[in-house]
């Protein structure tokens, strides 16, 4: 059972910012990812739809025999973690919980700035968690639908991203919050911009670490922490493979080797 | 059989800009229209897969008893017309032909640039399509991932609009072309920032027009066409239809009535 791999699945590349951190906390684990590239984006689409294909991707992943299963996406954490733990028994983690926990920590002055896709935003799942955490807090939270295809052209440092960015970060600016939850696993990548456009006063949130984390936190409680050394990670994707191994490397930040295609959608 | 209806689909809105040329060249016709929401965009997906989808919209329209089928979106016309027209037995039009001929009447110097979606670019099916009409025009294509984005957004007069469409231009500006197809029918939405980029001697073509006037000769050929004094439309999105209703009447420049879930996906 230790050495059982975690599951972990996204709408597409995302995910992959996760996967890095998880690689960095827990070495010895090994990594069963899934990007539903053949259904991205879950950002504009409706709770019901996003459950469903949540629902259909972790059961892929229990393929596999998974002991735990993260939800790297904001948009399927903030609609479908009751879904999957309704049906599902082993450990279910999303990334709204991590993502809110540590910027209650961070603020001084209760002042946070949410931003993520549409739906992440409608479904104000990071001001529910926010005030499970603290009462005093005061969030203001800003769609951004443009960043995501600008991460996915790998415009990363160009003048018209730096626009784009101040365009949608004004509201946030003007309501001078000191903290910016990243609540979309592609605006790690956007970070440098972002953090130029805020300024130092502003820290800058993303889940992915508090997710590893939490993780290593659930698998220890469990005892169920494996102890491999040199775990055989496994990834897929339900389309455009190759498209998926060429953007995620720039995600994880390494190599992606042996990438398959998913056969279920 | 002459009042039956056309059907008409696309991955999402973008189709509306054809809905809204047949309106306008055929006052008569009834048309069901679906917008495949739940699955958009398909420029990112494998031909494959786009495949797949259009036979499922294709088959949805079906149920209408429709008497002919447009495919009014560019990736779907590059990769499916052929399985499409041995599956379907009444006449398929896609928008890929009818752009290509009407470029090449309209260019001088025989340079046409195309545009469009990464899947729409690498089928090189403009270019096919332009050999067929000409041997001696020469092409150049481009694709513009965030165009989409950015229509959808609702920038269509803003500054970084400006910036990045003159970004993904310059290289068919070096090329001398004196033509332009909107290979997307997201783009007709960005023409007047295009036209002001490329320069008033640059003919911008976008397929919607050139579309509706095939659609009209075929059903004068075949004896089909209606004559029907007050056609009522039907209009279908496989998800989020009050966001699809909310974007669409921005492309189709009145109001859409009714709108439904179609529930196939």
């Amino acid at each position: 059972m230790k050495t059982r791999p975690i599951g972990i699945f996204d709408s597409g590349v995302g995910g992959l910012t996760v996967v890095k951190q998880i690689f960095k906390r827990l070495p010895n684990e090994e990594i069963v990812y899934l990007g539903d590239t053949a259904r991205v984006p879950y950002g504009t689409k409706s709770p019901e739809t996003i459950k469903k294909y949540s629902v259909e991707n972790a059961d892929f992943l229990m393929r596999f025999k998974v002991k735990l299963i993260v939800v790297a996406c904001n948009t399927a954490s903030s609609t479908s973690l009751d879904a999957l733990r309704e049906k599902f028994s082993i450990p279910i983690v999303g990334v709204i919980k991590p993502g809110a926990e540590k910027a209650v920590q961070v603020t001084r002055n209760n002042r946070v700035g949410i931003i993520g896709t549409y739906t992440t935003v409608k479904s104000k799942a990071y001001e529910k968690e926010l005030r499970h955490f603290s009462r005093d807090v005061e969030a203001v939270s800003k769609a951004c639908p443009l960043f995501v295809p600008l991460v996915e052209e790998g415009w990363l440092k160009e003048g018209v991203t730096f626009d784009i960015v101040k365009k949608y970060l004004k509201p946030l600016m003007a309501k001078k919050i000191d903290t910016l939850i990243l609540g979309c696993t592609h605006y790690p990548l956007l970070k440098p911009v972002i953090s130029k456009v805020m300024g130092r006063h502003v820290k800058i949130v993303d889940s992915a670490s508090s997710v590893a984390d939490e993780v290593h936190n659930i698998l220890m409680a469990l005892g169920k922490l494996s102890g491999q050394k040199k775990p055989k990670h496994k990834f897929f994707a339900t389309d455009a493979v190759e498209h998926f191994v060429r953007v995620g490397e720039k995600f994880l930040g390494t190599k992606i080797k042996g990438a398959r295609k998913a056969d279920y959608v």
